[in-house]
C-alpha cells in the first residue's frame, strides 16, 4: 500500500471504530420480522456511508424482503472491476441472558469489539467500506469497484437472486471481494478456498390430535417426542456416518496430496477441546476433526422441542415435536437433491403412529475456489505483504450461499479474504471481532487492488 | 338414596353448578408459582363452602406451599368414619392457543362443562361437598365424615405428607374415597382397584460451553440435541420395552385369569384410534392396548428442548439439550429406586464427549385395593344401586401418588370412586366434564355412605 493511504488510515482509525460501533447499535436482525425497521435503518447508514466515502453513486435498490445497497466507483473502463460483497443483517442473538454485555450496545473489552454483527458481518464489510475510502481520498484506487451489502444473508438471501439476475449489466465485474470468513490465527494468514453448502429444513411429527393424559394413554399410544428422537438418532450411526439413502453419492473425496496438505495447518486438538470445555471430539470415523468440520458433509439438529417446556412438572404425551434440522454440504452435494433425499427417507422411517411432515427452509451450493487462479494469487499475494508470510490455503466449514449463486448467474468467481478468527464466536452470545483484525484487513484490502490491478495489466 | 335426599339434590342443582363454575374460574394452578394467590383463593372457596355445607369445622391447614383444607362432621364414635381427598389445584393450561372457550372461563356445551379443572379435579371433588352438604341438610348422614382438599397434588403434594404425619389423629378414618378417576362410559360404571406410581426426571445434557456456529464446528463437535435423541431412543427397544437393566425385575406379572377378566372390559380399538386421530397405537409388544395403559409399566418424554426454536432458521450447534421423562410404575416398583436406575443408566450411556445431569422431580408409588375389601363392597353397590349394573374392575393408568402415602403413613386403603371420561381430556386443552358425571356423582356418593355404614354394621 503507498505511504498516503497508510497514512491516510492511521489517522483516521478512531472515526472508522466510531463508526463502525454507531453500526453495530442498530439490530439488523432479518430473521424476526420485529426487527424490520432496524434492518431498513442499517441499510441506510452504509448506504450514506459510502457516498461520504466518495463513490459516483449509493442508493437503496428495493426488493420483496430487505433493501440492498449498492454503490460504485467507476474510474477506467479499460481497468479490471472487482464487486465487493458483504451482508449488513446480523443473527439473532437469543439467547440475550448469556451476554456479557447487551448485544447491541457494543463494548470493547480486551482489544476486541463485542457485539452481535461485530464479526459476522459488520465489521468485515465496513473495513471494505474504509478501505475504498483511504483509496478514494489519495487518489490510488487501481480498479474500478461496486459494492453490493444485502440484508438477508442470515435467512437465506431470498431476494438476492433476482436483483442479480436483473442487474447483470451493472454487477458485471472480473472477480468477488467477500470477508465474512477467518484466519487460522492473527500471526497466521490463511485463504479460505472452499464453502460448505447448506440443506435447512423444519420437521414435525403428529400423534395424536391433541396432548393427552401420560397415565391414561402412556404405554398405548406412541409418543411422537419418542419417535422424533428415535427418527433423529436413525440418521447417524455409531460411527458418525449419516445413513441417508445417496446422501454420500456426489461427495467428492480429496485425494492423499490434498490430505496431506490440509493435515499442515497447525491445530491443537488440546487448545481446541479446551476453548469449548470438551473431553472428547466425535465425528465421522477415518477423518480429522479439521476434515469433519471442512470437506465432509454433516447433519445438526439446530432446535428441539415438543411437550411441556415451563416450570415444573406436566405429565403429558405430547401431540407433536418438531426439529430444525441441517445439513452442511460439500462439492458435488446439491441442497435441493440433499433436502429431496432427506425428506424422503425422513417420510420413509416414520412408523404408522404418527405423521410426519417436512417444510424445507433456504439451501446453498457448496463452492470451490481454485488455487491457481489470478484473483486467489492477488489475495495470496496481498496477505503475504501484509503478513510477511504467505497464507494457507483452508477449506472453510461455513457456507456463504450466494458465492454459488454469484458463479452461475453472473459467472464470476468469489475470492473470500476474510480476517475473522474462530474465537469471534459467530452466531452465539458474546459475538467480538479483533481491534487488531479490523485494522489488519483494512490495511491489507488496498493491497489486494494493488496486485490484482498488477495481474491482471500482465 | 333416600328420598329426602334425592329430592333436595333435585332442588339445588342449578346452585350446584353455579358454585362450581364459580371455582372453576379461579386459576388454581400450582406448578406456576405466578398463580399463587389464586391457589389460595380457591382454598378459601371451598373452605368457605364446606362451611357453608353444615360441618361442625372447616379451616385451612397452612403449610410450606399451599394450604390444605380440612374439615369434618362427627356424628357419633360408633359410627364409621370417611375421610374424602381431593385437590383444589389444577394443571396448567398451555398451550391456551388451543382452548376453544378460555380455560379459566367455565363454558357449557352439548351438555359438558369445560374449563381446565372441571374434572380434574374441581368437578369431582365438589360433588363430595355437595353430597355431603345434601346429606347433612336431610339428617341422613349415616357416617362420620373428614374431607381434606389439598392444593399440591398436581406438583406431587410435597407437603401433604408432612401434614399427614403431623396430624395422624385429627385424620384418623375407615376409609378414604377419593374422585379423581373415570368410569368406561355413562353407562357402563367401573371401579379402579388400581393406580399406577410415577418416577418424573429432568435431564439435561450439555457438549460445548457455549453455542456455536454450526459450519465452523459441525461434524467436529458432538451435538448435544442429537446425543440427547439416541440416548432418548435408546431407552426403548423396537417392541416398545424399556431397556434400563433392573427396571421389570419388581414387575408383577398378571396371572392368565387376570388378563382374561381384564380382556372383557368393553373396548373399542377403533373408536379409540380414530378418537385420537392416529392410523395405530404403539406399545410393549405382547400386551393389549387395555394392559400397556394400566398394569404395565411405560416410559415417556413430557417435554424436549435444546437450540435455536424461534422464527426462521439459525444454523446453531447448541451447547445444551434437555428433556423431562416420566414412568408410570406398577407393583411392585418403586419410585426411588426407578429414579435410582434411570439415573444410573443415563449417565452410564452419555458418551464422553458431552455432561450429563439428571435431577427427580417428584415420584409416586403404584397401588392396589382389593375388590374383596367392604370398602370395596360398598362402592360397587352404590354404583349398582345408581346405574342398576354392578361396575366393572378397571386399572387406572395414572397415578395419585398420595394413595400410597396415605396407607403408609394412616394405614388406611383409598376407594377410587370417579365418575370422569376418558373424553374428559385431563391434562390436555378443552378438559371437561359432563354434567350428567357431575350429577351422577352427588346421587351415588350418599349411597356409599349408605352402603358402609350398613357392611360395616355386620
Amino acid at each position: 500500500m503507498n505511504a498516503a493511504t497508510a497514512s491516510y488510515i492511521e489517522s483516521n482509525k478512531q472515526r472508522y471504530l466510531d463508526e463502525l460501533l454507531e453500526l453495530l447499535r442498530i439490530p439488523s436482525v432479518s430473521a424476526d420480522s420485529k426487527f424490520k425497521d432496524d434492518v431498513r435503518r442499517a441499510a441506510e447508514f452504509v448506504r450514506d456511508k459510502l457516498t461520504a466515502a466518495g463513490v459516483d453513486r449509493a442508493q437503496l435498490f428495493e426488493t420483496a424482503g430487505h433493501p440492498i445497497v449498492y454503490a460504485e466507483k467507476l474510474i477506467d473502463p479499460a481497468l479490471p472491476t472487482v464487486l465487493v460483497y458483504g451482508h449488513y443483517d446480523v443473527q439473532p442473538a437469543d439467547p440475550y441472558e448469556l451476554w456479557h454485555t447487551p448485544p447491541f450496545e457494543p463494548t470493547i473489552r480486551n482489544e476486541r469489539i463485542y457485539a452481535r454483527g461485530a464479526c459476522d458481518d459488520k465489521g468485515q464489510f465496513y473495513m471494505h467500506v474504509k478501505a475504498i475510502e483511504a483509496m478514494i481520498a489519495t487518489n490510488s484506487l487501481p480498479c474500478n469497484v461496486k459494492v453490493m451489502i444485502e440484508g438477508e444473508e442470515e435467512v437465506g438471501s431470498d431476494h438476492l437472486g433476482l436483483f442479480v439476475t436483473e442487474n447483470r449489466e451493472l454487477l458485471k465485474a472480473d472477480a468477488i471481494l467477500i470477508s465474512d470468513t477467518s484466519i487460522i490465527a492473527n500471526d497466521v494468514p490463511s485463504l479460505e478456498t472452499g464453502l460448505r453448502g447448506l440443506s435447512y429444513v423444519e420437521v414435525e411429527v403428529t400423534g395424536p390430535n391433541r396432548d393427552l393424559h401420560s397415565g391414561v394413554y402412556g404405554g398405548g399410544v406412541d409418543n411422537p417426542v419418542n419417535v422424533l428422537c428415535q427418527m433423529i438418532a436413525s440418521l447417524k450411526d455409531a460411527d458418525g456416518h449419516i445413513t441417508i439413502p445417496g446422501f454420500y453419492d456426489k461427495v467428492v473425496e480429496l485425494s492423499a496430496d490434498e490430505r496431506t496438505e490440509m493435515a499442515k495447518a497447525p491445530f491443537d486438538l488440546v487448545e481446541y477441546k479446551r476453548d469449548l470445555g470438551i473431553q472428547e471430539v466425535f465425528g465421522e470415523a477415518g477423518y480429522s476433526t479439521i476434515e469433519r468440520t471442512s470437506v465432509r458433509p454433516t447433519l445438526d439438529v439446530n432446535g428441539i422441542w415438543g411437550g411441556y417446556i415451563g416450570e415444573g412438572a406436566k405429565t403429558v404425551l405430547p401431540s407433536k415435536a418438531s426439529a430444525k434440522i441441517s445439513m452442511r454440504l460439500v462439492p458435488n452435494q446439491t441442497p435441493d437433491e440433499i433436502t429431496e433425499l432427506f425428506t424422503r427417507h425422513f417420510e420413509s422411517i416414520a412408523p404408522a403412529s404418527v405423521r410426519v411432515e417436512v417444510r424445507p427452509h433456504h439451501g446453498g451450493l457448496p463452492y470451490v475456489m481454485p488455487t491457481d487462479s489470478v484473483e486467489f494469487e492477488a489475495a495470496s499475494r496481498a496477505m503475504e505483504e501484509s503478513w510477511g508470510k504467505k497464507p494457507i490455503p483452508t477449506r472453510g466449514g461455513g457456507s456463504i450461499p450466494i458465492v454459488a449463486l454469484f458463479e452461475q448467474e453472473l459467472g464470476i468467481k468469489s475470492i473470500l479474504m476474510g480476517f475473522g478468527l474462530d474465537i469471534d464466536a459467530l452466531h452465539s452470545p458474546n459475538e467480538s471481532y479483533g481491534l487488531f483484525n479490523f485494522y489488519k484487513g483494512i490495511e491489507t484490502i488496498p493491497l489486494f487492488f494493488k496486485h490484482y490491478a498488477a495481474l491482471k495489466q500482465n
